[in-house]
């Protein structure tokens, strides 16, 4: 590829000098929620695009962190490519440091490695792409912005064969509230063939991975009532309702022993031939401390919905445990939902499957005639947050994205059908016919966590593969 | 019944003396493990009963609080009976009480009816049997020492057609750590042909009741573990052994709708045919705010053993609750156990039971390499605390003992086969091969909360009662 193989040249001429920008950019705090830094994130990547002859602009929701969008045009006839990354980042607390986390700091590896500190290389020095960059957002999710950048330098103002439509977030580790509104506002100038959303680390094993889907999320609370108080469980044991009991029962029968729903009326989509014949080659994960489970791998487990109970409580345990039937009895669940699955008719359905059991339901604590008419009462309160996107790893649209990762990277991608986890991917099925994540990140690059860092190829990986892509 | 009569008739005569001896045995504080208080109460006590003739005897094991026992002696032939009751009580919060703990006060009803304080009533004058007197530890339980004494009055030296063996004890609100100990060391001179109890309330309605039987307890507690730290839900939450869910099963498979335990290889005693009729024939509970379950009644459950879930906690509920698989589960259970059945077997039974169930069992958190090699890991620990007793309606030597109630009260007992809740009343098999426990107090006598009381109609009743059995 041509424009790839310039791509690489251009940036071991001006290594350091792409460098020197990206280190100018994570000088700037960018915590999340907090204004002030994030405004000048926004308002500095807006300008180092429109110096680089590309049409962006800085938006803003009230209320909602700044969003910077825009266009470059690429020839005619060529595909349109959607690209999203986010600028804000984690809070950092500096104490946990060994290097400050908005002095962004060059290593010549690892830390855990006794990387050493390395003077920022001047014009005309070599770049080793085992360097790393200590900074906050150095990994998540601002190296993205910085290969963006780096790609459209390399192209030296000549015009792409494709276009590219770009979204570039400053909320998403607050769980991108205004995602969506964005989306909404902005779906008639961001339409592309693809979406590539560029966040997270690539594979373990430091191959690039292409993921075509995600769950989506709901959480729902059950809480069981008993007795108005706790009675005492020697004189109404055999008598009262014991709603940890019934609570106990009621969850476990809503799932499989892989974690999949079982509630009443609720279908679980097969996942497609393809997804799981791509899931089948992923590799799992390693030692996690646990004996993996038997049957499907984590990956096929992953093309399914999960009911996860994440917290139980009901009375006391331990020492502070008393001798009677608790008053009430608690289950957190969060369900993992793949593509095809509504989060409102999924929270509907665990409703229904609750009052099939022969419970009354409410909508607050019952009052004591209530109680007095129904020995089994559960409220349900759900909180349905957003749906799962599944592409099929053999649509037309992603061709282009694996060729340009198997040319950046040298080699081809793990093919990810599904991550386990919940990104609202879904919002850009409103921009595109197809959305994928292509990480970009080393795996060990600590994010969330102090001593955040980008090896320096991986920033190279990010330039070369938009460069490919644009290309 | 000649012994009856003369005790009514000695009452009604000096009424006003046995509330005063009464009285001031209730000034002293008698809060569970203040030795001073304590003490004054067990040589009050022992004085007390001397001055009228009885052999008594304040003992002490180091560490326990003193007890008081002794014997009556009867006419040759004549049965033996045990008498039972305590004499610390429950701490009291003056604060929270109308009138002082310890000044004991008359009122000419309940408070909550408005019972106004009435003066104590000088020689000759008369006594309302619906007089309340009010003070901690009136009604539990020294209003059954009081009763004691005054039935010993009324026989003013003549010698009784039965014997009596007598210990009263000055800690059972701590649980009766040393009631155990006590009966070994007295076994040779407390043997009797059947022990009551004077403890607790009579039934609701103001019937008099004997109960022939007590559950016995353990408590066990489940912990089963899961990630040695949360992992994150949608990664791994089809593929991370859930301990939330693993215990949820685990106990709910444990009991049935009853609260019957489905242990493994857990026999359940089938209780007698006596015991079942009786039971059929003790009124049910009223309106607990509940609907009343269907099946058996309250009191044929009772005959049978209980597994109570007390406590569930895993991971968080409500806005705590983070998506993540938690690292470990805990089930709090209190059993109740029936006569022939041996706590410690039967926490054996439920590790058989969980371990059969796939688990590693543990005796402490499981190191890494433990984790490493089992998908279930649960630790099971119990604490036997002591079995159940069940005296059969009909034994022969509790004859005497329902014929004395009738005559007391004016009318038939309430049998109540057994209470759910758990006494240790298996200590008194080893001093006679039938107990019982004949409460005397009033129901509503606010037992171990402010305010507590005794009706004189009660005290009366104790008076007639131990004086009828003597006779």
């Amino acid at each position: 590829m041509q424009a790839l193989d310039e791509a690489r040249r251009y940036r071991e001429s001006v290594g350091p000098a792409i460098l020197a920008s990206f280190a100018e950019l994570l000088s700037i705090p960018n915590v999340a929620g907090t204004p002030g830094g994030i405004d000048r994130n926004a308002i500095w990547i807006r300008d180092e695009l429109m110096r680089r002859g590309v049409r962006a602009a800085v938006t803003q929701i009230p209320g909602a962190a700044p969003l910077v969008f825009g266009r470059v045009d690429g020839a005619p006839g060529g595909p349109t490519i959607g690209f999203y990354a986010h600028f804000d980042g984690q809070p950092a607390d500096g104490l946990a440091w060994t290097d400050p986390p908005f002095t962004p700091t060059l290593r010549d590896g690892r830390l855990e490695d006794g990387g050493r500190v390395v003077d920022w290389p001047g014009p005309g020095q070599p770049v080793d792409p085992e360097w790393r960059i200590y900074a906050r957002g150095s990994a998540d999710d601002r190296g993205a912005v910085a290969a963006l950048l780096g790609a459209l330098d390399a192209r030296q103002g000549r015009v792409p064969q494709a276009s590219l439509v770009f979204l570039l977030e400053g909320e998403e580790e607050q769980g991108s509230p205004h995602l969506g509104e964005y989306v909404g506002l902005l779906a008639g100038r961001l339409a592309a063939d693809i979406w590539m959303l560029c966040d997270g680390p690539v594979h373990q094993s430091g191959r690039p991975q292409v993921v075509f889907g995600v769950r989506g999320i709901a959480d729902v609370e059950i809480t069981v009532f008993g007795p108005a108080a706790d009675l005492h469980s020697g004189h109404y044991g055999n008598w009262a309702p014991n709603p940890a009991v019934l609570l106990s029962d009621l969850v476990t029968g809503m799932r499989d022993q892989h974690g999949v729903p079982t509630v009443d009326g609720l279908e679980i989509p097969e996942p497609s031939e393809a997804a799981m014949t791509a899931a089948a080659l992923v590799p799992d994960p390693g030692d996690l401390g646990f004996p993996a489970p038997e049957g499907p791998s984590l990956w096929e487990r992953n093309l399914r919905p999960l009911l996860n109970i994440r917290g139980l409580r009901a009375g006391d345990v331990g020492e502070a445990a008393r001798n009677v039937v608790p008053g009430s009895a608690v289950a957190s669940l969060d369900l993992r939902l793949v593509a095809g699955q509504d989060p409102v008719a999924v929270i509907e359905a665990i409703e229904r499957h609750v009052a099939a059991r022969g419970f009354h339901l409410v909508g607050e604590p019952p009052d004591a005639e209530t109680r007095r008419r129904h020995r089994r009462i559960a409220m349900v309160s759900g909180r349905p947050s957003y749906p799962g996107v599944l592409t099929p790893p053999d649509h037309p649209a992603a061709a282009g994205i694996l060729a340009a990762v198997e040319a950046a990277a040298g080699e081809p991608p793990i093919i990810v059908p599904s991550f386990g986890s919940s990104v609202p991917l879904h919002h850009f099925e409103r921009l595109a016919p197809a959305a994928v994540i292509v990480p970009i990140a080393n795996h060990d690059n600590h994010q969330h966590a102090p001593d955040e860092n980008l090896k320096v190829a991986n920033l190279w990986y990010g330039i070369d593969l938009i460069a490919a892509l644009l290309g």
